[in-house]
């Protein structure tokens, strides 16, 4: 695949650093590891690699949404991948659906919600603080994904606008004022899904939850553990993220079935 | 969502198990709550519920990929949603994308790709045993997703057929021997994830993922644990799956270049 | 060591069931590997191997305080060794010492103080169900350690008789409920360990023992997890024990000091 | 008890910021709340307090064998307490017990270890690199343990002086070079421990341990998470250590018993 103007492009380091850049004609790109003309890229394919002025190869490679995430500008605590991940399939996002999401943050949620329901479903992000909006508007538009999303102000305990969506996403310091607008958005058996990092805000969660119509809850931790791959001296690393929240997850259902 | 003929809903009884079934006049599903009529359900809407002869109240949702992976028929060690979910975030697997996959086992890993491929995309799925085949298939087909999978036969030491794919994903006994063919079908840049239970697999495959053209290669281990939240005594749950598999991913680059 | 009457072994079978006997002259132990009869291995020395009457060859080991925690009969959940371990080397208990204890519960717990603090110290604990006290004393009197150890009845409300004692294990339901007892009973600067499944007890007892003295406080969880060595083929254990408890760590102060 | 000239104390700064101190007429001690005057202690107990020029109160605690462990002057990656609480209690080292040690190190598991023997236990601790023995005989006497440690210098391949010792320790780069000398010193029966950071070392082991008449042999990893109360918001530290080493155990069989 050839690489054009306009493209976002991951360029990796020797030592494994990585930069995601737009491709323009005229930028430079300064690393550790020497300057890089980025209007050189042009015409490259991915996979190929540039030099840089020291002489140092840098590989062109496609981001991944895992990749986009980790590469957000962030103003707040985001949502980190692991988490993320375990979210889209346990809701079941796919193509074509319909979310509610709230709050935007920096925004490193809403492009894992959009690269999924791309094509032909949408995002619907809400946000009161209009400063982290913008920063989320950006960090959408670098990875590519502006149209699969609409970003919306407002707070969540007056209500979502939407209505017969397939999944709610709560991120909020009190998630149980997102949950009686994602119960009144969610279809029946819409999925909603929420990640707070106390065991008290999952506890007080439960009461709300129930009391509007969800069940089969459940909450999990995720934990991704790294291996150090070495030949004859292979090991986990030495540190890890040990928490970054738990998610709960429940089903709408319709009262008076 | 008006639920009709031939649709896939997931039952779930009063005390959270799950049935998954296929709608059709005369079936009767045999529970530990009771006997349930499937045709009741024709006419309700997602978000309903139906009793049991006993009855019991059993609420009919929507089956998210999550829960189609946990209900196939498994002849094999399936793969695990949680590991599924890092790899289809990992390798940015998205809508209209072609993916090959070997081998199919049971097929779980497989609802989980063409899940997130469709419409547009293709899974190019290999397996060698035939018996593990036709599991695969139904299972597949009961998820809904047949059209989005191309089931193979064959041995990967053969080569895939298949060109300029996004993504492969190995989960091979011997990883390796996937290794040459999944780097003559991907693309430049291309993605690549295996799963493997052993250190010494993962350590052996380094090498021939290495000689093979992949770079920033990394390795992780996703751990779910489950809290059991009630109000005054909630805790993490005392058992959990300690390790399913190690997953490794790369990127394909252009030798050459 | 020549192993006479009267001694506690353990019997390691081929496939490493272990089975821990008190000998004497006349008992036979019946084991899915065949019969042995005990008294032969008076005379043996530990390390030495007898024969079952099916000809399998079990070796005789000394008990370690692991052993011998995990070989009691139980009638409760007991704290397990991995707890217990980090509980000793946190308070500093060493031989010589006064610790409290209570509940007693199965013995367990009990059986690590007072392998610890052996010769020269004691064990007082307390257990108000006199049914599990019996239990507990037995369990302690097999594994060779009764005179180290002082059980008393009675509830935690009532304090307990012992003043400057270095150490107090509390594991109870409402672990408040021993914590103005430990503080009575705590020299200054002695050392709180108690142990609780869920978060919510965590969070009261922090209270309580702040009202009652108690600095420095920690909370720590313990996980052990086991490798599966096999030439070729290790990889960690599919599933394991993800949670016993949290246990709280904090240090006496004096008031007015 | 009363604090005396030599004692070693732990102050306890405001923040849980901890200093070891031994107790001198003399000293200062410079901290980031103040200045204290440290023989402004003799003559306080445990559990008292004392102000900085700041007015900053410190408390005066013992330190305990976990706190000895984190206070020492490092060289090398010390053995953590997680790791050392679980060797003690697997082996079922107990007061009186003979333990050999390889290596030394900075002396930090050789704390643990005479804290666990003493009285009338011994470590006979080897390490062949003379600057780190120098540290590890400073650490030792900081914890007030020399008596209970015989420092020996010399390489594990030419085997330990030592027999009929309870329980061997090997913390060595190839620990396999420890076994054929811990087999030869231990008793029938005695227990083997080492630790390994790489799955590579732990593998190559086994088949040393096995040919050296070591049986009954387990691998596990030790983790300890921390969680962060606070009245209504308490939840898992948000960083860890993922990994520090595998540890190994095994139990010494007389041969043609």
């Amino acid at each position: 695949m050839t690489i054009k103007e306009g493209d976002y492009v991951l360029m990796l380091a020797p030592d494994d650093k990585t930069f995601l850049i737009q491709v323009s004609e005229e930028k430079k790109l300064s690393t550790h590891l020497g300057m890089l003309i980025i209007s050189d890229v042009i015409g490259k394919n991915y996979g190929d690699k540039i030099s840089s002025h020291l002489g140092k190869e840098f590989y062109l490679l496609e981001a991944t949404t895992w990749d986009k995430m980790m590469k957000i500008h962030r103003q707040t605590q985001i949502i980190y991948p692991k988490d993320a991940s375990i979210i889209l399939l346990k809701t079941g996002l796919t193509a074509g659906m319909t979310v509610v999401e709230c709050g935007t943050g920096s925004g490193s949620q809403t492009i894992a919600l959009a690269s999924t329901v791309k094509p032909g479903g949408k995002v619907f992000t809400y946000e009161k603080r209009d400063e982290f909006r913008e920063i989320a508007m950006k960090n959408v538009k670098s990875a590519g994904l502006s149209e699969f999303v609409e970003f919306k102000s407002g707070d969540a305990r007056d209500g979502f606008a939407e209505r017969d969506v397939d999944v709610a996403v709560i991120d909020l310091p009190s998630p149980w004022d997102g949950v009686p607008a994602a119960a009144k958005s969610l279809k029946g058996g819409g999925r909603i899904a929420s990640l707070s990092p106390t065991f008290n805000q999952v506890e007080e969660n439960y009461k709300h939850l129930g009391d509007n119509g969800f069940i089969y809850l459940e909450t999990v931790e995720v934990l991704v553990r790294n291996l150090l791959v070495r030949e004859g001296k292979t090991r986990p690393t030495q540190r890890m993220i040990s928490h970054t929240g738990f998610l709960t997850f429940g089903r709408k259902i319709n009262k008076d079935s």
